[in-house]
């Protein structure tokens, strides 16, 4: 499934190629997100041609709306949003405990009630494996439980042990469904590893996690509120214990500069809804461009924050004049006043060329990763 | 500027060439609305593929955000939206009596409050000339005064009367204009016929504007309240009036049928807030199609509403499972379905998908009824 095609001299960095039912995907990458079986504003071509290579989309959202029967019907998640990109979903774990309501865990089934309507629905490991079987997902993510940060180590220990627990019956279940069919063999599925921000309970999960030969492993329980720095000592210390012939997932993270310092780390995959997100509000990603070149060279981009690229509010009044371009590339005949006045007048046209350019940031910033691992620069 | 090409022998329906400084345009035409210097959702090259010749931008609107600084910086409304076709404003008159608060009018100015910030502005026939000049409009309206319907004698009078001076004015200010520079020139000027529903009161509107030599003349005044009967009889009157070798445009029509009736009377030219505003409320235009061909044949289309045309509301739950395509041009690979989660889920996509649905359907109908008349159907 994962090709390793050249390992950093100067780092952990690596080149890879990762190989789903719906194609191949040069890693290291990053997922725009489709909660509700879309993203923000555009359509799949259009998230495609920024160069996109897979999108995620989230399991929970899609159980409650438009639920597995219309998903059934049009065959797979792919085909009921006209995306023919690789998915990955996430288990709903996530969303179950941060947007349900009532929640109880009996044995290893959580009862929630849905956000929307107060429906009820019962989730565990063998369900979220068929959930994830009907929608089609190229890549499915096993039941985890995350803790915030900061947490206590007994509260960490808990989650960590139910992790486990939950990812051998995930694993034994996927295995049984394999046998039975060759499309669900098709479809991978990631491990989880939790642990808190504790080096021990962290070095368990992986080596319990990894006793289980998943397709793919992935750091779960971070950018849940702790600093940058943790993030990286536990990136330091949990990503030498996930196998080097395997892609290295960080889920929820985060923004490029944590970006950079992960893949410095080891790690081949990332999603966040910071560049979707915050376009709805009007905060645009945008490179420090010299005048001679697209994009900076990458020994800049590794530098400090403040040396390659900026965040502006395109709402802010000194907008409202600016002439410049929005961006070089795709926007470029777009102005900074024209966005400033689509946000002004709640033009719906407003969110599309800021996710545009926010998603563009991010994939360039993917494809400038790739070729300075490839140039032997990170 | 007009260039009549074809006359039918079925009825007073033409087609035309009218050329603007952005292009040459094939009548009978539609104009999609870009009230705030965008059409909702869509960029202005989308609307330019799905089939649009111009589009029409309100000169209210503009004038209050951006401002006409802002405009003027960019060079004009085309370059500040990015949009290469031809541009129709109005004259903001109908905005002013319709939206802004606290109106005075003293002799030929009208005093008011913008609806968004209560800030004063005074608009005038010659005022409103210099905004669509700054505005770089390749049609320009006159200020008129426009009554609803049903309207006394008195007041239909009292507005036609000043429209005809307002008239005048704008036609002796627009030729001073002329004389000093070519690409004001190039700038059409389109008078309005006003009048009620009263036929005296239209053969004088129609006698007074036309003895002015405008580029072309509008009816005013219609689709304001009246029955469509009403629409089509004073059309029956007031068209004849209208020379031959000029363009002539019913505003602010309509229903698919009110626009085939009108081009049946000799109107080339139309614009409607229903595409893309019926679009925000999940009502969509679809074809009756057979199987066989994309568009119903002319003769069908000709016929009662209900024989070759239909609205749906994409909300109704009824679609909720309903894997058809929306159409079976420009988004047949989205289903009903998918469509109805969009707009279930509030996903911005939703927007844009029932926007493009009924743009198409209207653009498409422009180009049924040109090729009906090309072959004598119509």
């Amino acid at each position: 499934m994962f090709q390793l095609i050249k390992k950093s001299k100067k780092s952990q960095a690596r080149l890879g190629v990762l190989t789903t039912a719906h194609g191949k995907i040069a890693t290291p990458f990053f997922m725009p997100i489709a909660t509700k079986a879309a993203v923000k504003s555009l359509t799949a071509k259009e998230v495609k041609d920024l160069g996109a290579q897979i999108i995620l989309s989230n399991t929970y959202h899609n159980l409650l709306r438009p639920g597995l029967e219309v998903i059934k019907k049009h065959g797979n998640l792919h085909k009921f949003m006209n995306n023919d990109l690789p998915i990955l979903t996430d288990s709903g774990g996530y969303q179950v405990f941060s947007l349900a309501k009532l929640r109880k865990i009996k044995g290893d089934d959580i009862e929630f009630q849905s956000h929307i309507d107060g429906k009820l629905y019962i989730l565990n490991p063998q369900k979220v494996i068929d959930i994830q079987v009907i929608l089609g997902s190229d890549i499915m993510m096993v039941l985890d439980e995350c803790v915030g940060l900061p947490a206590t180590k007994k509260e960490a220990l808990k989650a960590l042990e139910r992790t486990s627990a939950w990812a051998k019956i995930s694993w034994d279940y996927k295995n049984k469904l394999n046998k039975k069919s060759g499309s669900i063999k098709k479809q991978l599925i990631f491990g989880i590893v939790q642990g808190g921000d504790f080096k021990d309970l962290r070095l368990r999960s992986a080596k319990e996690i990894t006793s289980l030969s998943f397709d793919g492993y992935a750091v779960g329980g971070l950018a849940v509120g702790e600093p940058s720095k943790t993030m990286y000592k536990v990136l330091d210390y949990t990503v030498p214990e996930l196998p080097e012939n395997k892609t290295r997932y960080l889920m929820g993270v985060g923004y490029p500069e944590n970006i950079i310092e992960a893949v410095k780390r080891g790690i081949d995959m990332f999603d966040c809804v910071i560049p979707t997100r915050e376009a709805r509000h009007g905060k645009l990603y945008l490179w420090k461009q010299s005048k001679s070149s697209r994009l900076p060279r990458p020994s800049a981009m590794l530098r400090a924050r403040n040396d390659w690229y900026k965040t502006i509010n395109i709402t802010n009044a000194k907008f409202a004049k600016d002439k410049s371009p929005i961006n070089s590339t795709n926007l470029k005949n777009y102005s900074l006043s024209y966005l400033h006045h689509l946000f002004k007048t709640q033009e719906p046209l407003a969110l599309r060329l800021a996710t545009i350019n926010n998603l563009s940031f991010y994939l360039d910033l993917m494809k400038e990763i790739r070729q300075a691992i490839k140039l032997g620069r990170l």
